[in-house]
């Protein structure tokens, strides 16, 4: 079987659309970034983060970017996603943008594992054994 | 009964986010400002451009925009669209963005109404009545 | 003299555009709401966040959101913004989102004046006192 | 002396902040497409369309896409961006995005060339030789 994944490191380039009127990465980008970067791995993983038809979705519950240094229009930089912690609904992620040696952003996500409610509404549930079963928390921090 | 609606002015002021590194409004913005416009004339019109429970949905199947000056952070602009064109399933907006009395850009944008057909993809549709009814051609051009 | 400033309640509808594939608002609009409120109280103390010719910009270090309920296409929601703090350099808001008395969402931003340095990058640098003089603390939490 | 280019072809995959409510890539994700490929095409090139500090800039004078089927969530496309005139100060492209052998949208820009004015608007100037040696009209249409 395969291995669990517990990180990925996803490149990505600044487009020009993404460049505000102070000429750097607006600050808003950087959670697309980080989202990219997550779908990415899942992708590795041979899972799309897609809502199934079976009902079960994924919702960010919180997010976070403190900001070191800018990004500029094309620039390449790398973002580093870890799973720092899973728990049976949960899943939370850790994330570190640079470029280069340079350190630009360091982020954390958490997202929700939902099903349809009742009345429609997503409420939290389990998630599936076939999506648990494919990621691992990352070992170390950094 | 309510009168037909055949325009729509809406006033939009450009935000830090939408501005590029070329410190104007990007140029892809203008599309979601005539769609933004599009969507508030539905609602003047009581109606929600959503797609609805019975299936019916409206795509985009074409859109252009000729620039003819730039926006910058903080201006308000004013978005004014005009229905050219009814058939029995599409509508064809033309769309004009001033700023006082400057013209800055020049648009257009054709819908479709469509349903879901048996393999579950969307092909064209008559505009339902309760729709078609709320709308006119606008009678001139400027 | 005017009033100093401290909170401003900004109401912005939900726009098609930023509904995700999940059809709700995607996480990272909320940024954009909240920089938007931002902006409007600034713009309300007679002043403008963007870079001024005499080198002065306000570059974010730090924003947060905690999501607890989504929100939808045409959804009206209220973005509130408080100032928390204000230090030599840098301003923190708290942002509370509502739609009607429903609590949406819960953030966080910082930013921090800055100038050019001798080498072009921008370093930190006291808040200018005709920008200072306009705001000041929101007294209770809510 | 490296050959002309005249066209490019770039590589997407479509990421969820783009795919909008009706569970589509939303129109206007279409042109920040086309400008990616072009943006690509230029460091190919061994250019940078951003403004230069002398004070050549491109602004783009029209944009337009027709819209054949969706791209959704997590979906590649090609988007094959073709150059189909240059004058002294424009270049015009021919855009076409398609997904396997799928024909999905048909697009197409101008940009002109400009620089500062005397009162700081930009001006159309003729673009730059170490600019417009580098590029050619495509020989064909598709």
């Amino acid at each position: 079987m395969a291995a669990r994944l517990s990180e990925h490191r996803y490149r990505r380039r600044v487009q020009f659309a993404e460049v505000d009127a102070a000429r750097i990465a607006h600050f808003s980008h950087f959670f697309r970034y980080m989202e990219e970067a997550e779908h990415a791995m899942w992708r590795e993983a041979g899972l799309s983060i897609a809502a199934r038809d079976d009902g079960f979705g994924y919702v960010r519950v919180g997010a976070s970017f403190e900001y070191h240094a800018p990004l500029h229009f094309e620039d390449e930089c790398d973002v580093h996603l870890r799973i720092v912690k899973i728990t049976r609904a949960s899943m939370a992620y850790a994330c570190a943008v640079t470029r280069g040696d340079e350190r630009i952003a360091t982020g954390a996500m958490t997202i929700v594992c939902t099903t349809r409610g009742a009345d429609g509404r997503r409420v939290s549930a389990p998630i599936p054994a076939d999506v648990r079963d494919r990621f691992d928390i990352a070992e170390d921090g950094a």
